[in-house]
């Protein structure tokens, strides 16, 4: 990797979870040559020429309202066994400018500020990273927790979409990698519209909802009715306890049925469950068992079990979403990208099916590269 | 169903096996709108219109080495749950006269015929069979054991190979669903080419590998490093007995390992079994261990159990091809067909992918109608 | 099977629910000599000679509020597997014998009875087969739907409770192999204990529960922590839609939790679903993931998936129960039988783990024995 | 932990292993206080004050011919997962220690001495080993690769029966923990008897075999006849490759069908297969698939999935063991001793399913407690 001129900045909504640490640290990993890009698709011979930004051109920052310290964070996590022992301190620098460029978050509890006042803080500490590191851009990248699906008739925003409002008032490109509500919802799709800037989400698909979005379409393909399909996913960490949380869970099931739904033409029957399990720390277990019918109305069953650690997953996703964000940009592409699908679990347009949608991606590296 | 002035016929090699007897019994069923066509792509909107003859103008007939009638196996087959109970007794006559069209095959222990012989005495079966019943074509479908893969310089044309040859002698298009080695190798399948006919193998994709094909491009999507991909089957029934030979089981092994080389790039380490279980009858239990490396090299797994009756998954395949190949020889074309890779595991040709291979299979039928 | 001088009556609560028919219907088959004993420890040798009343020798009756007659509802089981086909038509005496021996319970939707008239009536009908058939003694168990949990505090007693109370009043020995009340809660526990009585409960232990009473106690055993226990049940039928209601499920997860707590000392994490699937039918799958800790916190995980038919499963067990209470009755037992925790989730005392459970069921056939 | 003025030897057969490198090192973190003593049973309250040597005076030393030494060994393990990281500086004096006393085993190739020189030479070191280090005791313990099975009528002894040899020639209690032949065969089966030794074998039960044991059980309680018992283990590290060796495979599958056999009654249906995968490590993962009659034939399967790391599986139950047998050493008992059961697939007699070896082995402790 050599010097880049050009540099450009991700901005992390969560700056320090599991997630965004993953990311931050393993980014400089990457790019230090200590370890593959394993999971990033836009390190594959496709994406070469498509005017990527290169990793080791990615500035950090981003907002949080926990205060443990992005380095002991990236400990805790080799501790468990998500990094590799010895990475956090193999790239010290890294990390520690990555944590000086962490700004609070909110709103914290007393805090009377409006959400238009919020806005302009949030926007304002991006618009001062951008400008005190001399970045070509920023792109914002939501990996806070998931919040509570919003009551209906809220009067105030929710907290992801204050952000993803100060994303557009920096005028940032955004990716929303979780099911909370970030640009979703009537007033702040038109302002997103209006911004004039490439926006994707929403709520990253990683495992179990990765799985079904290839499972359900060969079932449609050779024409075998789907009658159920449960799910059952066991998880610790932060993300297993805020999923613990109904309205939260409910926002996630959203996107996992959404994606049944569009392959499969309909919802069959079966429910997901979603429990916390602290003794899983990080890593995730999801069981999925689908009862289809054969020739004849033979009764026959899959089962899935899918064993991974979710910010490993997530990690590399996040990166390919800031790189791919940051050159539609630069290419000068605005509002929702379709082309992005193959990212998420409830994405802004586009075919349903990993498949198509890795076509969909593969056309988008295209048209980056023929912007050059 | 109205009567049909053209009809078209279906010669199994195999014709009193599991396979055979529930696509014979079951087109009839389907036909006369007892049951959905499940599991039948040709019956799905993309192939309205493809020309494609209707189930009820299809008349059975094939060869066989066993005694035991249709009537009794389709009894044995709903006792063992593959058809449904009641099932043989509903379409006696469409069975019955299935079984009346059954010739025997070989050759047979002590038999003396050179392979010459034995190709003409096959190919005037199905002549004769083609002439009877003034059927428009006949496709010829090989479903019958698994047979050992042929020992390098042996003299005589393996068994599936005479079927094969009758086929071309006779001029009718040819399917070869199973591992054994058909229209492989030189001689045949210059005659194959020679003989303007179109015909498609081999070994059917019915489970495990159905899966592999759709699962192995997603980690390639993903750029998620497969290390290990193992599996284990368990299946009784005449399959798990044919199967329980090794060589029979390496034939059948090859196909499998195929898909995840042309998909993966490479194959990965991992073995697979093939274990005969009597007491699984029909049933077949198939379950997959895939070790894959995730960012910065955590090591996460997924586990595919998959149950479900061979027969049942294979008899509609099986009707799907002898009507595609129906239509290709009505339309004029010739030679391997690798638009039908769908249902191969070890195709002629074409995407390893099952969704590229579906989206061939989409323009086939496409060209088909085109042809009309 | 010779004729028994001395016969004993079997009467159900849910008389004609699924796991009452299979009972019913599946005695009738194994007293005809049509299929061996399976799943029936009390037809292994170590029961022999313990004086239990023979198959052939049971009549059946019971109450229920359903319509359905017995018969239909055994063809419905052949349907769906439950029952092998053919096996209801093969003892058709048997099962409309049962028929008209079933009573419409209660209380139904604007009853006006008071609980102690509900009571006197039940006790009537029960007392009335009796008498009618010159039974030696009649066993009543409990194979109705779960109710849910009873409020606390509520004025009635469940409609469980009516039904035990019955029992008692009758002068019938008792089992409860749901997870509803019975003769749980301090009033009837004290009627029972005078009334002198065996009797035996709570919640049948066929699965899951099952499972988890043999591999807990291998944890403890082999000092290994179990720091987390999940499970999720997919099923459908009646037992799936009554244990949609979750204070049906609150009711049922107590007693799965209870094995745990027993054999571990301590509940460990993870929570256990029920799911309804109607499209499972009878047909139960039960998945459980096991997290341990190894040798210097290796972390290590078992996973279990049962596949079953739950009235299957109940219906052995249910004969088994019957004739042993109707044998503890005759040599004079009274009170709650711990012996008999072997079929339970929830026993009345005695050991946790299955093996303990089994050693206890042991002594008790040598003590019926004895008793001779 | 006190000094304690009695010490223990334990000298292992494949020192430098997995096994013995974890049980070493993993001794030494526990006997500090570091860790738990998970997995030990000795170290649960029913054997306290059973008079089994503290964990802090036992001394280790051993056998191997390979170079590598027991430091490096133990970082290797460290940084594959098997050991916590770090634990391996934390404990360097002792891992020291036992790397001191590993001597060279044999034969090497081109080794010319007879096996009375071999096993005279093996005696030897363990007597220094004994003498300088003032041990009570010394326990042998064979956790050395699976050797093959022996030919018939083959001349000399397996290399594992050398090591039985020279620990009876050295007067030292022996455990087999590997399916090799060790002190089976007559000629030193005899030798053993006369030598009025305890001695414990053969094959330990660490994950399989060790669910089998108590699953098996089960079935034959609930009377439920098991059709097919179907196994694949998957394994990379030196014991994946010993076993990828059908003779060794061979050698290890006899002792996982004798627990079966031993407690089905009738070894049932059903392959097992070990399959080497380097990827997964150290890690193993077993599935098995249980397909068993439920009532009137109805079809039921179990499937388990144990994932675990073999060496912290054995490691305790080797330490176990070698308490054990010093202790019965002291003791005064002699020869093979059954109520070791529990800790073998193949053991020396007694019971065959896990509970009922549980209790002997509490039988034992009290046994010991009394000799006091």
């Amino acid at each position: 990797m050599t010097a880049h001129a050009v540099r450009t900045g991700v901005w992390f909504i969560g700056a320090r979870g599991s997630v965004a640490t993953t990311a931050t640290v393993g980014c400089a990993a990457v790019a230090a040559g200590l370890h593959p890009a394993t999971g990033m698709a836009t390190e594959t011979p496709p994406f070469a020429g498509s005017g990527l930004p290169a990793l080791a051109s990615l500035v950090f920052g981003g907002h949080d309202t926990l205060d443990c310290p992005l380095p002991k964070r990236a400990e805790a996590l080799a501790a468990g066994g998500v990094l590799p022992h010895g990475l956090p301190l193999a790239v010290p620098a890294e990390t520690a400018a990555a944590e000086a460029e962490i700004r609070t978050g909110g709103p914290l509890p007393g805090d009377t500020r409006t959400d238009d006042e919020l806005i302009t803080a949030f926007a304002a500490d991006i618009t001062d990273f951008t400008r005190r590191h001399g970045l070509a851009r920023t792109v914002v990248v939501n990996v806070a927790s998931t919040e509570p699906a919003p009551a209906p008739g809220a009067l105030r925003l929710p907290t992801s979409s204050l952000y993803a409002a100060a994303a557009l008032r920096a005028g940032c490109p955004y990716a929303n990698f979780t099911p909370s509500t970030g640009l979703r919802g009537p007033r702040l799709e038109e302002a997103a519209e209006a911004a004039g800037l490439p926006y994707a989400g929403r709520d990253g698909k990683t495992g179990q909802t990765l799985l079904r979005s290839v499972l359900a379409p060969m079932f449609v393909q050779r024409a075998l009715p789907v009658r159920a399909w449960s799910g059952t996913n066991l998880l610790g960490g932060g993300d297993g306890a805020a999923l613990a949380d109904p309205a939260a869970a409910a926002a996630k099931n959203a996107g996992k049925e959404r994606v049944l739904a569009d392959t499969l033409g309909a919802v069959p029957e079966g429910e997901v469950h979603i429990d916390d399990v602290p003794a899983m720390g990080d890593w995730k277990t999801a069981w999925d068992h689908i009862a289809f019918d054969g020739f004849l109305g033979a009764r026959m069953t899959l089962q899935t079990t899918w064993q991974g650690c979710d910010s490993a997953l997530a990690a590399p996703l996040v990166l390919d979403l800031a790189r791919l964000l940051a050159r539609a940009h630069e290419t000068g592409l605005t509002g929702p990208r379709p082309e992005l699908g193959f990212y998420f679990k409830d994405p802004d347009g586009g075919p349903a099916g990993l498949p198509e949608q890795y076509a969909a991606l593969l056309g988008f590296a295209e048209r980056l590269r023929a912007a050059r």
